[in-house]
């Protein structure tokens, strides 16, 4: 089938969401974490991670002012600091809580069933067991005009991990933890290996 | 283990990159293609694509400027065309070998053993047999002034996609089909489904 732009602008709503949401593929599932100025901890399943560079280390989120993680937002810009966790596939359900919109206050650690632990130099709270766990300092919001949303640009600070899944070239095998990833709004799936290939050269 | 942010930095040049590229999780792997101004058709593999918004449905890519693919950056600026294809997993290699530094002029296409096909609406060349084509309109480059990286922002224009992978709510299949994902700079997965959840509610 052929679909149209203005087709797609025709679409209802709910079924336009998940069609252009899906139709954008697979995309690590990450849960952010952050703490409010008042010092409450806050985490959100965000599926907009974006590796902007390698040296430095920068990565980006896109957020909209208006969607479900603006708890997230603003407490990224109020504190500065933010955690980023992979978990197992396994918490999946767990992990699609934490998209629910709770009143701000509540965090959705206690609600969703994860536990905040803290690490040094890094106020934000991180997810204990996560199989990857990122401590981010907020660098620049840039804003996106043509619909207002915002890519946060933060540098990686902190990295932990189980040192069994970093290869000797630097590769971290996060499949073999079966690391949780997801499509659309709603979709979550595991990775299956295909092949690792050398340096493409002419 | 834990790695602080001037370990990455002290890291040798190759391990950072596949640390911090791997890092960043599983993203959808994608082949952008394009027609430069004299008319000559390039491919290349990207794994930055980013949802932006449904409504009007823009995604984004992020190019660097002295990246493999900056022939792709000149020709979408050129000609303000562009189009998005996913493949299988079975066609990982052919798909890889995009990424290698061809001479201008020389069309991955060819290179790598895939067939450009046109459709009408879009003068860019699509990937014969690719699972899902989209013909994409070049809308804004937003700087990324902390690394010098871009984020090339267009509007879905049109997609072609096999009817039956798309379900009653709009969520497209791509896990049936055997979309090809990736993770770091070289390795190659498919997708198995975990499940999906209902909108999440407190």
């Amino acid at each position: 089938m052929i679909v149209q732009k203005d087709e797609i602008e025709q679409f209802e709503k709910h079924y336009r969401t998940a069609f252009v949401n899906s139709l954008a593929g697979f995309r690590q599932a990450v849960l952010v974490g952050t703490l409010s100025a008042e010092g409450k901890t806050n985490l959100a399943i965000f599926n907009s991670l974006i590796h902007l560079g390698a040296n430095p280390a920068l990565f980006g989120l896109i957020s909209r002012p208006d969607s479900v993680p603006r708890d997230t937002l603003q407490n990224i810009l109020d504190t500065k600091e933010y955690t980023l966790n992979y978990v197992r596939a396994d918490q999946f359900e767990k992990a699609h809580q934490t998209s629910a919109r709770y009143e701000k206050g509540i965090s959705e650690f206690e609600k969703a069933g994860f536990t905040p632990v803290f690490l040094s130099n890094c106020h934000a709270p991180f997810v204990k067991n996560a199989i990857v766990k990122i401590a981010m300092k907020f660098e620049q919001s840039i804003p996106i005009p043509l619909n207002g949303t915002i890519l946060i640009s933060g540098s990686v600070q902190q990295v932990e991990i189980d040192a069994s899944l970093v290869g000797p070239d630097g590769y971290i095998a996060l499949s073999e933890a079966e690391v949780l990833i997801s499509h659309g709004l709603d979709a979550y799936f595991v990775s299956k290996p295909i092949g690792r290939l050398p340096y493409a050269k002419p």
